[in-house]
């Protein structure tokens, strides 16, 4: 027995979103069933439902920054109750017994690779999964994270679930810590989320954007200093100072203005697959410093809860701009623009509107 | 008081090597004066006496792969005694001060740099300093290094100071060792020390040569398998693997072929500079498996130590050709067609010939 759930969907690459029904599996044993109160906008949504990576399968109900509220759970369910405040991020589902698997590192699932909350395969109903922009999700208990947070913060809560742990888990594997001077490259939902995890670990944080305009606004999100990453002068004054640099810019860009900034030993890492590819990084910059280029993945499924506990600890959320689902396909266009300070929060009581 | 010594050297990009005379230092109190028995041909002494890399200072005495004996010591030298078997490196000195210096990483000298056992800035003397090519050498005794090796095997020993400690630095920084997987790019005067010295580490090593011709040969080496990297099929069968892959090759190549086949959180250390940019690397390549491409620069001076200790208890020497330094030119042309097993080693006798 399945359940029909109220969502908004593409139908191509070329159309609006616009209201879709579809059916979500029947609440299994292991199950838990979440009515969803808020759900984030993240760019790969934008990219998916624009089939702007290839591949979309549609009907495209993205969504992977989800909060909500627990409505059942299966008989064998026992970490989560009806009522419980629930959260669900990028995956909700993977092999469970590879290497990675075994280690908490879900997201890089060598097997099947892991379930994407949306535009993967349904494991069970098979076609696309769907995702956040629903009224409810069935996901099994080991991908539902729990939520401490306050009820009103809950609408900035849910971009923890991609943009914190995507930030939180390079931090936190690199180290990143008091005594640590750390930079973060680009100020949009990933960089700003970035900018406050780090500051709340205790590192020194160094905001790097192109845009003089979001200087106080870096320091407003906990950075100790902005550098305007087109001011030379200013950049050649962090030269060998880094110990570690995220770099959340996706768009094609000169790496080695920020690898330089590394000290001995120091890594940058990317969570950002441009589209088409940066201009080739020096190597002569990485061998004289034995400095290293690195790329990481959202984060594990006890990662992300380990993220939410830090930032319900350390009072963290999003800064985010609450919209009803009608007005996604303009929130889009603003993104495209970089006009969003931080994050697009979609409020699903505007879908029984 | 100087002593002269007598040498080989280029007088600019486009002359021939021919004799050339010029001071040592005096032997100040602190140093070591070496008599050159054995110095080995490393390519960087092609790019700086033809100035491949510009800047180069004339006249050009290469040579950073030095062995010999000790024929004067100063008065405050307390490790070595004339008579003594010594070797240099790549360094002569640094600034001794700096927090990569204090770490034992002079090679990363933060504020002179260290000093070039060639083509640097003679810090006593001025003008460029001169290195291995010539009949003797004075060095500060902490940038002289003991070497334990058998007089049999002192021409073998020489490579070690630059092709021995350039491969064994990565390889133990990045904690090669049993139950690693490693391999190692290219099969030049770098890669076959690098494939002996992992080995020798315990790891289980995987050579990749463009060659299938080299195939015995890396397994004689201490190689476990070869991977002839042109063949997709072999390559793809080791997709996911490597914890740690050593890439000696500088000309430009296809990394992505290469960190494809580093499991999670692997990495690939570039230990030379391309005189071309390589292609830009796949970002989503590091993303999908948190891998990352990493640089090094030969090694400290107590790393270097440590490296002749290792290959001296593991019976480790070089693969070389002996050759007179009357022959040198010759050397270089086949170098540059990659026409020598493994190394180039000069017997400094030829120079009184």
């Amino acid at each position: 027995m399945t359940s029909q759930a109220r969502a908004y969907a593409t139908q191509s690459s070329e159309t609006p979103f616009a209201p879709f029904s579809f059916d979500r599996r029947d609440v299994g044993p292991k199950d838990v069933s979440i009515e969803i109160l808020f759900c984030g906008v993240c760019h790969s949504d934008l990219h998916t439902a624009r089939s702007e990576w290839g591949g979309t399968l549609y009907p495209c109900v993205p969504g992977h920054e989800i909060v909500g509220r627990v409505t059942a759970v299966g008989a064998e369910v026992t970490r989560f109750a009806v009522g419980d405040i629930a959260g669900v991020g990028c995956m909700v589902d993977s092999c469970r017994h590879c290497p990675s698997c075994e280690a908490g590192e879900e997201q890089y699932c060598e097997t099947t690779g892991f379930v994407g909350t949306y535009g993967g395969v349904d494991p069970i109903l098979g076609g696309p999964s769907f995702g956040g922009y629903s009224d409810h999700i069935v996901v099994t208990e080991d991908f539902v994270l729990k939520i401490r947070h306050d009820m009103a913060d809950l609408a900035a809560v849910a971009p923890l679930l991609c943009a914190g742990i995507t930030t939180y888990s390079p931090l936190h594997h690199w180290n990143t810590g008091p005594g640590k001077k750390v930079g973060v490259v680009g100020l949009g939902g990933l960089g700003h989320m970035g900018v406050k995890i780090a500051a709340a670990m205790g590192a020194h944080v160094v905001a790097f954007t192109t845009s003089p305009a979001k200087r106080e606004d870096a320091l407003r999100l906990g950075a100790h200093e902005v550098v305007v990453s087109r001011d030379a002068a200013e950049m050649n004054a962090h030269v060998n100072s880094f110990d570690f640099i995220l770099n959340t810019v996706a768009a094609p860009h000169d790496l080695d203005a920020f690898t330089r900034l590394l000290k001995r030993d120091g890594t940058m890492t990317l969570v950002g697959v441009p589209g088409t590819p940066h201009p080739s990084p020096s190597v002569a910059n990485l061998i004289f410093r034995r400095r290293a280029i690195a790329g990481s993945l959202i984060g594990g499924i006890a990662e992300t809860q380990e993220m939410l506990d830090f930032c319900h600890e350390h009072n963290l959320t999003a800064d985010i701009e609450l919209i009803p689902i009608q007005y996604i396909d303009k929130a889009y266009d603003r993104m495209v623009g970089s006009d969003v300070k931080y994050r697009f929060v979609i409020d699903m009581a505007s879908l029984k509107g």
